[in-house]
């Protein structure tokens, strides 16, 4: 029988209205607004009243390093989140929105996969409810306002050698990485560098997802910094008067999304920064919201622990007040293999000597999710082709490290696959308490905290700034925001900031090679090792094989 | 008393949830899509049924060229509609959606005013249901795809300095005018110049706004030519393998939008080029869906009838196969005595003599439409600043060159303030048969075509083709694309190319200094004088202004 794709399986469900997904949860309808029928925003009415009440418990998944052996970490939120509402426990799940950048490039779409689905899965990972758009209209009416403000006489005196501020643009682009713009006659602008973004890395994406409501989200805006005067005085967004029209395109995109599982459990989606370029974690608010429509939110951070998990104990928890309750940490026999140096086309035959080797990866993150005080589940994303004796070693390897283990089935059978791992889960959340806390504290220096979690996460020996890197960071803390947590940009595919080292690398130093504060977001980015933040296509970009036919029927995406 | 905002006027109107509005048409809950309350997409198959059922009556709202006096054609647009509507006639109005741009810009928003708009104002004004954000994504998801397949070998042959496909913003930023893209290392693109235009000139607006259904829009997007190979030869979107992610972008924007007037009356906002640098009107399908739901359609075409009204009958009526059955001219006695050379802090006095040496621009576009064999009616939008001898000299001017005359004052009144007009209206289409045919045929040249254009509308003695745009024209016939229409690129503020000249110019040449195919819209665009494709922001942008609350209301959009 030939395996199903994502999409037909997604296509072949019976979807429930959305409004009766939301009575599941008592919400009604009123306090929906609709798009189509099957998504739909919350009001900011209710919004408000649900983030005041009782809180449920939380749960973060995360994984090993990603390889190309894949792991599944939103597929095992979504099981597990079904698995949980199938054992009776009122359980609402809390993702990402996905960008369109990897969607038509080399990654595909993200919203869970085989039977441990979000649908609409079309709608989810094109325009969604458009709060992408919204995020990169107010991004580049930022940037066109500083640009004519320049072009308009400069009043406030911006160094345009010193403009910070990016374009957006929801798009693998590589030919827009750096660019001149300006050119042309005095009519058209004042000559400068400039580069785009993608949405995902834009400061504005992190604001909206950290942002408690419309007044908070509007002070943040303000607060942006998009340049420097030739004095080195930094110049605002709140100074150039962009904040109001900004916020006014962010209306409703601040509005967290409800959707639903093949098995028509309850999703929020919103917001949705990249882990590897920016802070990885789906919106304060929506997880808030999951809270209190719950007893237990299933929510997921990007890429690996030492990315998506690290910013969402030591952001996203330490900004919004949360305490995580449990962590699961999604593996795969295939991708322990992989970083134990088995070939990728090797993967299917059994190796207990690569697994062996390899398994200090998911050993790693084990070890640096309990330095913050939560208890962690394993999850094996089973395979067809995992052996006994294989799933048998990592379930004794992590019961010898004082985590549950389970088998997750979720792919293939949906919620049923995946109540072995939420009795797991259950029970760590009923017997094991969460001692969380951030791993540096707010009043370390800026260098001390990259430090930090150079050593206790990455497992590097120390840090190397650069000389610009260093002077950025005098700066920071000289104008005050020392006091800020850090976001490092690193890449996803190593717990080093070198891509090629698997496993669990030692005897190496992190290299920073720039820093710079988001004042809006509330941190400062420390990019490490070649970190881009606007992806290229591949040479067979995954748009090539999209379709849609008379119907509207989308074929291709995956 | 303080007059009020057209933001306050609509946000005090209560609105209908918009399930009744389409109910008024018989259309059933389960053919909406909605977006929130009050704003829903017509489903595929309800747009098939009933663009194959009877058309009812079309009529088309145009005007003189705009001056800073302002003139009110939407507004006059939606208080015919609601005064149709009130004397019994079941009218849907189709209207273009406004672009971000001009909203932070100088010009404010596009949904009416006063009396006479279309709610929800502010959501129609900003995002609306994400139809421009879904074009800009698929015109800069091609240009990812085109820079790509230069990076990744360029196997086609495409010509860097042949480029024409631009990328797009939705928003006025002069500094993406021209620009310099593919910078940096060798991973970073190949550098190139490259330009930006506002989304509302991409070639997929116009595509958009003419494709029958997806198959069309398909083959459309198919055709469109991208750049050229050093051999001369053009490079389309289908060769890319752009098309089909393209059309999954754009599976929703081509559905048609329903809104409500302030009078609850039925409006659909669908597709927006503009009408100086694209073909300026809403989409065929949305006009086609108003004529199978109503007995009178009342669309709008943008800007002066120079530009709207001649593209609306030489692009949109010839290929859609519509034949116009009236048209209303819309003008203001202000905009007159401007057009005879008042200065606007004057044109709150009476001055017969500059209206009669102004009124030549209202005369010139009333012998324009009856050149089409449309007959036409002239309204006043009326200002309390008109005096009765100004008004009744225009009546007289009107009627002696067989035109119906009212004066409309929806905006103070609503469809009440209308129905002088819709009097005027019904008792044409009664009583005066409508013999359209555009001004030029198919088989004319293009050189001829365009000509024709700047001899019969715009008045001039001829037309001084550049070398290049010679060149261009001869190659664009020899590729065999002589049989299109044209779509002139012109200033709005003047029938000539020069936006200086006022009233009715004479004596005068039309230059024309580029041209190019949209192969995938079907018709050669010609650029004159020195129209930009790329709006600036002024001095002080009305962005300056916007702002949101707490609750999510809007202040400052105007």
């Amino acid at each position: 029988m030939a395996v199903k794709s994502d999409i037909e399986i997604a296509q072949e469900a019976k979807l429930l209205h959305i409004r009766e997904v939301a009575a599941k949860l008592g919400i009604e309808e009123d306090d929906l607004e609709y798009y189509g029928k099957y998504k739909a925003k919350l009001s900011e009415e209710y919004i408000k009243k649900v983030q005041s009440g009782k809180r449920g418990k939380l749960v973060l998944v995360t994984a090993i390093n990603p390889t190309p052996a894949g792991e599944g970490k939103t597929t095992t939120s979504v099981g597990l989140g079904d698995a949980l509402n199938r054992l009776g426990h009122k359980t609402v799940i809390a993702l990402r929105e996905p960008s369109l950048g990897p969607c038509f490039g080399i990654k595909g779409g993200a919203a869970g996969g085989g039977y441990a689905q979000v649908v609409p899965m079309e709608d989810i990972n094109l325009h969604f409810t458009g709060d992408f758009h919204a995020i990169t209209s107010a991004n580049n009416l930022l940037a066109a306002i500083i640009d004519n403000h320049i072009q308009q006489g400069n009043e406030l005196g911006i160094d345009t050698r010193q403009i910070i501020w990016k374009r957006a643009v929801d798009m693998n682009d590589r030919a827009l990485r750096n660019i001149v713009v300006g050119l042309g006659a005095k009519a058209d602008g004042v000559p400068r560098e400039d580069h785009f973004v993608i949405t995902v890395a834009s400061e504005i994406m992190a604001i909206l997802c950290l942002a408690d409501d419309m007044d908070d989200l509007k002070k943040r805006l303000s607060r942006i910094i998009v340049a420097y005067t030739r004095d080195g005085e930094p110049v605002t967004a709140g100074q150039l008067q962009a904040v109001g029209a900004m916020a006014a395109l962010l209306k409703d995109a601040i509005k967290p999304n409800l959707v639903q599982t093949l098995e028509h459990n309850p999703v929020i989606i919103h917001g949705g920064p990249f882990a590897n370029i920016a802070h990885g974690c789906n919106s304060v608010r929506a997880t808030k919201t999951a809270l209190g429509l719950s007893d237990i939110t299933v929510t997921e951070a990007g890429f690996g622990a030492d990315l998506g998990a690290e910013k969402f104990l030591d952001i996203k928890c330490r900004m919004a007040g949360l305490k995580p309750d449990a962590v699961v940490l999604v593996a795969t026999i295939r991708a322990l293999k992989y970083n134990g140096g088995v070939d990728k086309k090797n993967l299917g035959e059994e190796n207990l000597d690569a697994l062996k080797k390899g398994i200090v990866n998911l050993e790693k993150h084990i070890e640096n999710i309990q330095k913050y005080g939560v208890p962690v589940v394993v999850t094996l994303n089973s395979f067809l082709t995992d052996t006994q004796a294989e799933t048998e070693f990592v379930r004794k390897f992590c019961e010898e490290r004082d985590c549950r283990f389970a088998l997750s089935e979720v792919w293939a059978k949906g919620g049923e696959g995946g109540e072995a791992l939420a009795k797991e889960v259950i029970n760590t959340l009923e017997n094991k308490p969460s001692n969380f806390a951030p791993i540096y504290p707010d009043d370390m220096s800026l260098k001390d905290k990259i430090t930090t979690v150079a050593k206790e996460i990455y497992g590097a020996d120390g840090v190397q700034f650069s000389g610009p890197a260093s002077r950025q960071l005098a700066k920071i803390e000289e104008m005050g925001f020392g006091n800020l947590p850090v976001c490092m940009a690193k890449t996803q595919y190593s717990l080093s900031d070198d891509p090629n080292l698997l496993g669990r690398p030692k005897d190496y130093m992190i290299q920073v090679r720039e820093a710079y504060v988001s004042a809006g977001a509330g941190f400062v980015v420390a990019l490490t090792g070649a970190i881009v933040t606007m992806p290229g296509l591949p040479k067979h970009p995954a748009a090539y094989d999209i379709d849609v036919n008379d119907e509207g029927k989308i074929t291709g995406l995956f």
